[in-house]
């Protein structure tokens, strides 16, 4: 038979399974296309619920799936799990530090974003952020240890700190940090310890530095979350820069000082070093500049897609880093791969044109923004559009009927499935003893 | 009021969580008794089913539940999350590394046990033992990255030793994690992987020093579950003494080498260090020989309770280290000290008497032992009462829903919902380029 056409793609995430997904009926017997999916971790992770994970309502499982389970049946892809070391744009060979070296006839690169601390690498030790599953049960960890150590702490002052939370970043992911952060304090906590009330002392802090919350928002909307979150008890600072991080707090621009135990960075994100692999031109935040069918300038055959590719859409409006934008792109460049392997390609290719569906996010409990075009929906119809929309979205039978219950049940019990502390304590290894 | 009595428990396993239990009518206002429960953890951990955590199964959330939201509504006790550095027999104050000082009247030690290595520690970096759920996360970890680096070996000699898997100990945990293992290779991944063959090339090696498989089972079951085993495409071999483990494999005492990448340690527990905190006379295993009444010899007011204990029955057989064991002991001296502090106490005190229900372990699928008297169950009668009795000691109508559930559904499906390498790996932090 013909030579296959070899498709390398680099990231599990949306982008990279939709662009797989794309390709499989492009392998034999019908076609000669064969993909290589490449990812560092050896699962796809459904990063819009992680901030569940983060504050103890679902488990990694629920949310993470392994890439090869999900390809079985794809057999004109292999999954393999190593770490890209760097690209040979010549020789058209990704090298992995496992020593790989994967030929390619195209090559997808689907890396994503990673916490951006604007140069202050050293934040990141005290200001975790929410990319990972290792990410979000640190997380989980800092908030649940904060609690104990508040309930055994000697003097108010360091009660008071322990118990404040600090959230740097007024998108999605800190506006649903926030909310999540201050119900666990205010129901599941409550009544549980004996020297410290948390629903009365815990303190939870948004910081974002804009004038709004939500800025990719309808303004409308962002005042909604604004409020609803300070009616939960949530103190909003917008317009408020953060100048330090530190052990014992944040340090804002104003002079104001904020000592917090536990800070959550979900502020700045910035491209993954793909880019570098193959020098391609990048904008400020690191992403890949593509061309109008998302190939790299100088490289028709390499592509960039999702939260990687600065790509705009027909109004020349920066298309934006979310799971939706990312699995258009992926698609688009799966099917454009599948003609030109075909050898079916109307040249030029018809360019990338992004649909924007929306924007949505979860307050709190029965509390959600949903923008659909013209159509808002908050309080408790956004909430169920939001929880609907997820269900939908998470991958096979298991997870929606875990996670539907889990949410089910944490709704009506107003407890949380996975309050765990579970890394090994610095002190005594992992064998703990004081177990019995 | 009166003055009332405390009772400090250190442990929040299975005789610290009972004890609590049967001190909670003691409190106010019925009695004076009040009761803190210190554990090093933040929750209490179903540890006959953390082998399943191991293998991918269960998520940890499924089988761990926080100490403070069991005991949330017993007003008398009082949760504390340390780690104890000491006991004051004099002054009657437990220290932690936290800096607190507890008073008590009665103190009970139901730290249980740890691995041992038979003094070879070194052995433990590469052959990890199975007691917390960081210890499951990172088996499942190594298990999991040992298909995943074969997938990409470059050899066939490495892809044997990478799907080469020794568990040592041949006891209920080592049964079950061997059991458990072949399945994952047999069933889970069969046809996942391109390369290789995880059904037809893993080797899962059973070790046990002694001349069978669960030792304290009957010995019909003993070699029922030997059977078993083989059948299943395990090697069984008892009566080889484990005189080596190192990053290449296991070295036995035959001179037998067998090349392996991952080593599970099933084989001793030690007592925890609890016993030298009061200086107590301890047998080899270091548990801390106690009186009829599971008090310390020369402290009426300290008991050890459950693995601590180096106890016995009535015909002078020590008392095994199993949950229910530990459950009796922890009620019978909760009871004994409500009675105590109510003045009520006849002494002496009725000498504690060890009630043998029964032993039961699973072999894999459709499989288990079961020994109840003189009843042996087998196969899959037994596997069913071992599934029905362990959901039913789960704690909580969440946990319950959620196994019967992922069990149904790995049943009929042979998947498993908690696939996941999640710690963070040593290159590159966890904020994972890689990930789209």
């Amino acid at each position: 038979m013909t030579q296959p056409f070899r498709v390398v793609i680099v990231g599990a995430g949306f982008g990279g399974l939709e662009a797989a997904r794309a390709l499989a009926r492009a392998g034999p017997p019908r076609g000669t296309v064969e993909v290589t999916l490449v990812d560092r971790q050896n699962h796809h992770l459904f990063q819009p619920l992680l901030y569940q994970v983060a504050t103890a309502a679902l488990s990694p499982g629920d949310i993470a799936w392994p890439a090869r389970s999900i390809f079985r049946r794809q057999r004109n892809l292999a999954v393999i799990m190593a770490e890209v070391a760097g690209v040979d744009t010549e020789a058209r060979l990704v090298h992995t530090r496992e020593g790989l070296a994967l030929p390619y006839d195209a090559l997808m690169l689907a890396t994503g974003t990673t916490h951006s601390y604007f140069g202050r690498d050293e934040w990141a030790a005290v200001a975790p952020g929410l990319k990972t599953i290792a990410d979000a049960t640190e997380i989980r960890g800092r908030l649940l240890l904060a609690f104990e150590r508040a309930e055994i702490a000697a003097d108010a002052d360091e009660q008071r700190r322990l118990l404040t939370f600090a959230v740097v970043g007024g998108g999605p992911t800190g506006v649903e940090m926030a909310g999540a952060m201050v119900e666990l304090a205010r129901h599941t906590l409550r009544g549980e310890f004996r020297r410290i009330d948390p629903a009365a002392m815990t303190r939870v802090v948004l910081i974002e530095a804009g004038p709004r919350l939500l800025p990719s928002f309808p303004e409308d909307l962002s005042r909604y979350a604004h409020r609803s979150l300070e009616r939960m008890g949530v103190q909003v600072l917008t317009e408020t820069l953060v100048t330090g991080c530190d052990g014992e707090g944040v340090q804002c621009g104003d002079g104001r000082r904020i000592p917090a135990s536990t800070i959550v960075w979900a502020a700045g994100v910035t491209a993954t070093p793909a880019g570098t692999w193959i020098e391609a031109p990048r904008d400020r935040a690191g992403r890949i500049t593509v061309m109008p069918d998302l190939s790299v300038p100088g490289h028709p055959e390499i592509f960039a897609i999702g939260d990687l590719a600065a790509a705009t859409d027909a109004e020349g409006r920066p298309v934006p880093g979310i799971a939706p934008a990312a699995k258009q792109m992926g698609r688009y460049v799966g099917r454009l791969l599948a003609a030109r392997a075909a050898g079916g390609q109307r040249s030029p290719a018809p360019p990338f044109v992004y649909r924007h569906y929306g924007d949505l996010a979860t307050i709190g409990r029965r509390s959600a923004v949903v923008a659909l075009g013209r159509i808002r929906l908050t309080g408790l119809i956004g909430w169920w559009f939001w929880g609907i929309a997820h269900i939908w979205f998470l991958i096979g039978f298991r997870s929606r009927v875990v996670v539907s219950f889990e949410w089910l049940w944490s709704y009506l019990t107003f407890q949380r499935g996975a309050r765990l502390i579970t890394w090994r304590r610095p002190r005594g290894g992992g064998d703990a003893p004081g177990r019995g």
